[in-house]
């Protein structure tokens, strides 16, 4: 008998060929159809979330996941204006990306087409479910989602009025698929899809992408971490860093382009580090220093080899006093995740060499970490930040949902 | 204690930072220095390959492979002659590939760099030792090789020759490193070391891609096998059907852009198919049919299920009666590698239909497959004809070999 998730494979792919050769216009009546219908059926969505927001409380989740698993009619309409906004976005599909005159007047053409199938396997957040698929749905690809057990109800809700929604259009609802069965084994399936899905997309924590990379043959692309470094180096401007390194290390904490470890050039520390330290407890910052830091500011708590390696996600900051250019970078290269990485300075060689030997997605000079993301970036919307450097890296929007194919145009050419 | 492979992947990851910042003439001398060595060490090189073809005898390699192993004066020219043509291919790092205002006056650089480590594991053919190693040098990246053991000495002698000559240039000799050691496990470290290598490359037969793809946990670019097809469609024009079919089966019918099987419209087939077969016979092809095929041709050989789904890669070509177009292309969603299929026809709207459908990396109107190629494409060399969709898709040159970042640059920006 066939297995549940090979026939939604099935199914999706079958979709998908509609998709791929859907305009622009019937792409973006659907997802007008899909917010519509988002906010036509905003009770039956809520009541579906408070039954999953009842069993994580007594299953004892977190704060912090019980708050990603929360819907409120704000986030439902942010969800809806959100899918709105990927409508006014330009279709990648059919753009001509090169044309080459090959050998013998052959033309060959270079021409942008959706990937196919998309699995998304991703925790906790149902606006994932919404996002990813007006995103999937707009690049002319199906998707296959997959979220945690704690939100299959909200996913479940979603999933059936996007699919609802889908069936008064042009488009077909098979291309929107939710994998319902919770058991680890389903993931397993989905990821070693061959043939079936083209690429999974895991977004979660470190131990589920870990799971993915490991077991995937289908090609993965990996949202990962962001442990992100700001170096303030000799001659940054003291008012500059301040502002950015309070900015990327409060202004949302929780998210993966924060910074979690601030490196100080030795010289600049001795005038400016202390200051800097008293101003960032004033904001709620623990300090986790470095010896040399505790000489500026004895009052943080010592640093230990694992808290350069710590993405904290909270109200922490590592610091560490370095000799010069040189070692910031070299300790960046050892503890770095790839994400984002700034530089703070007013001397141009300085942010050179920062910039074209720091080996990340987004690599700043004079400005905040938290600037990589999807909207920040023009993409208008995203589906996560690639820390891998194959296909895609930093943030993915519609584009990084595209392959090509080359199409050959000849009048009987042989070789 | 370290291991061999590992202390080889580190080597050649701080080998990898030198190249990423070295400019296309340091870049440019250090291949022509390598083609140089080449010409120079013949003899040498020419002698350590006598000895694996030896072995290879006495271990009863087949013709096919015994060939693909041999060099000889001719193939060492060429592959010098190679490495001088990339040279005279752009570099394609340090290109701005787009540039946005982002929020708040921010410059956002979309910049091509190298991918960093590149791990190759190939059989047989030590020209793909040399090849490899030029275009990943251009294009900024370290390499590591990993051929078959049957090839041991001859690669190893090339990795040699190609280090001593990069000991005389700018750039570092442990940018190009052999794994020596024939284990299988060997195969694995390299595939599964994260952070280490960047991207792997498998080049060989359905089996290793295979092993490759299940076990890696490093991303990896796909090469795969062709099973090509043609399409005859109604309005072919017989002639230009005739040229690009047995060109594209017997030019060089041991290649994956080689066709294998031959679809052909019924009402193409009453008037043509015939005298077509028995042409491809005089090309020493042997026809597989299917019954309708049999029916015009009575000498093929019945044609069973699995014909469909062969890549002969030798003078043999499966052939089925399709009643229309959409027949044809289900056929080909069905057994397509995805590499390169072509429609001849005379047929505007049904050109559109199958090049928009048919899912492959190449498709063609009326033209062979055979032209599927780097060099054909503009290339100018190819490391290789990748069949998936992410990353790179058809011939892989320097710019597959290249990923991006970000480069942002700010006055003080804050979110």
């Amino acid at each position: 008998m066939m297995r549940q998730i090979q026939k939604q494979v099935a199914a999706a792919r079958s979709a998908s060929k509609r998709l791929a050769i859907a305009s622009a216009e019937q792409k973006n009546e659907s997802l007008d159809a899909i917010a519509h219908a988002l906010r036509d059926q905003k009770s039956l969505i809520l009541e579906q979330n408070r039954k999953d927001l009842a069993d994580g409380k007594k299953a004892g989740l977190s704060t912090a996941l019980m708050d990603r698993l929360k819907l409120t009619e704000q986030r439902l309409e942010a969800m809806a204006g959100g899918l709105e906004e990927v409508t006014r976005l330009p279709d990648p599909v059919g753009e001509v990306l090169e044309v080459t005159d090959g050998q013998k007047n052959l033309r060959i053409e270079k021409v942008r087409v959706p990937l196919g199938v998309v699995g998304m396997i991703f925790e906790a957040r149902p606006n994932v479910t919404v996002d990813a698929a007006g995103l999937a749905l707009k690049s002319g690809n199906s998707i296959i989602l997959r979220g945690s057990s704690s939100a299959l109800r909200s996913n479940s809700v979603l999933v059936d009025v996007i699919r609802r929604a889908l069936a008064d259009t042009s488009l077909p609802p098979e291309a929107v698929q939710l994998v319902t069965d919770p058991g680890r084994e389903t993931v397993r399936e989905l990821i070693t899809c061959k043939g079936g899905v083209d690429v999974v997309i895991p977004r979660g924590g470190p131990g589920l992408i870990r799971r993915v990379v490991r077991e995937a043959t289908v090609p993965v692309l990996e949202t990962g971490a962001g442990n992100c470094h700001i170096y303030v180096d000799r001659t940054a401007d003291p008012g500059m860093a301040r502002n950015i390194v309070i900015n990327a290390k409060t202004d949302r904490p929780g998210v993966c382009n924060a910074a979690e470890t601030l490196l100080v050039h030795q010289e600049w520390a001795e005038k400016h580090l202390g200051s800097m330290c008293e101003e960032l407890t004033l904001h709620q910052v623990e300090i986790r220093g470095c010896s040399r830091t505790r000489q500026h500011f004895p009052q943080s708590v010592p640093a230990t080899a694992t808290d350069w390696e710590t993405e904290y996600l909270e109200q922490v900051l590592a610091v560490k006093v370095v000799d010069s250019l040189e070692d910031a970078m070299d300790h960046i290269d050892r503890y770095s995740t790839g994400h984002s990485e700034a530089i703070i300075t007013e001397d141009d060689a300085a942010a050179r060499r920062f910039l074209q030997g720091v080996d990340a997605a987004a690599v700043y000079r004079n400005a905040s970490t938290r600037f990589t993301d999807g909207s920040q970036f023009g993409l208008g919307a995203e589906i996560g930040i690639s820390t891998q450097k194959l296909h895609a890296r930093g943030p993915m929007g519609l584009r990084e949902l595209t392959s090509h194919k080359y199409r050959i145009l000849g009048s009987g050419q042989i070789r």
